[in-house]
């Protein structure tokens, strides 16, 4: 049984259904609510949005899919803890920006033939690729539907 | 390039670290601690990972692999929100049941061969898993894996 692109289905499936699920919470909140914390002392909603984007854009990198769109946000909300960055862009401006990033890594996505998704990652080596099969280009989109999950249910939490 | 080792192995590599990680911020909260909301007027951590035992019991249906541990805990932890139950077991208890949980699922993960991980699960039709592939017991996997991170996004949140 040749199961590539059933698993390959699978695994796109859940990143899809984590998006659209981000998305309907994003959706129900204001911008108002997104400078909220989501619990006291922790991490504001905007900075959560800024930081999903930052990891997403570093995604096109590890699966060698070009250049970052928002290689600026990779200071403010990775580097740095929220509530410290001198400044970070407005919740609209966030939104559009995960939008527009949405779209982008779907296009790029369904490019990419079942090879592909099995090939290395970028930040794996050649040789140790040999040894390590499971680091490629689709362990990158499981481990990042995770991420996204986790921080799905912190933003949840200004509803 | 038979791939279905190694999606195999992709797929419960992310939920044993999805399993540690929760297993680290559980053993970083005291019973104490889980008593408390995850945010005001929020679900309380003890609810949290009383839930979890009862959605991973129902993962014991869903693979074929035996009763739930637990048949008990759907109706205070699934049926009903928090802080409605009349009565649900300690922290302690909770703590004991999802250890020993976890390594029943391990034990029973391990004896899968990789064509019954990509055999149907029980909560489809012959009929509609020859149509539709994916819907196999890897997918089960997958999907909680998801829902293990978005509620350990939460319980992070009391520490």
């Amino acid at each position: 049984m040749n199961t590539n692109h059933i698993i390959i289905k699978m695994v796109l499936d859940r990143w899809y259904g984590s998006v659209t699920n981000f998305n309907k919470i994003l959706d129900s909140l204001s911008d108002n609510q997104l400078q909220k914390e989501i619990a006291p002392g922790k991490n504001r909603g905007i900075y959560l949005l800024g930081h999903l984007i930052a990891v997403h854009d570093d995604m096109l990198i590890l699966l060698d899919m070009g250049e970052k769109l928002h290689p600026e946000l990779n200071e403010p909300f990775i580097k740095s803890p929220d509530k410290t960055a001198i400044a970070i862009p407005s919740a609209p401006e966030l939104r559009s920006f995960w939008a527009k990033q949405c779209d982008v890594l779907q296009q790029k996505f369904s490019n990419l033939n079942t090879d592909e998704w099995f090939a290395k990652h970028t930040a794996v080596s050649a040789e140790e690729f040999a040894n390590e099969p499971h680091r490629n280009k689709l362990t990158i989109i499981i481990t990042r539907t995770s991420h996204l999950q986790y921080h799905s249910g912190q933003l949840v939490l200004l509803k």
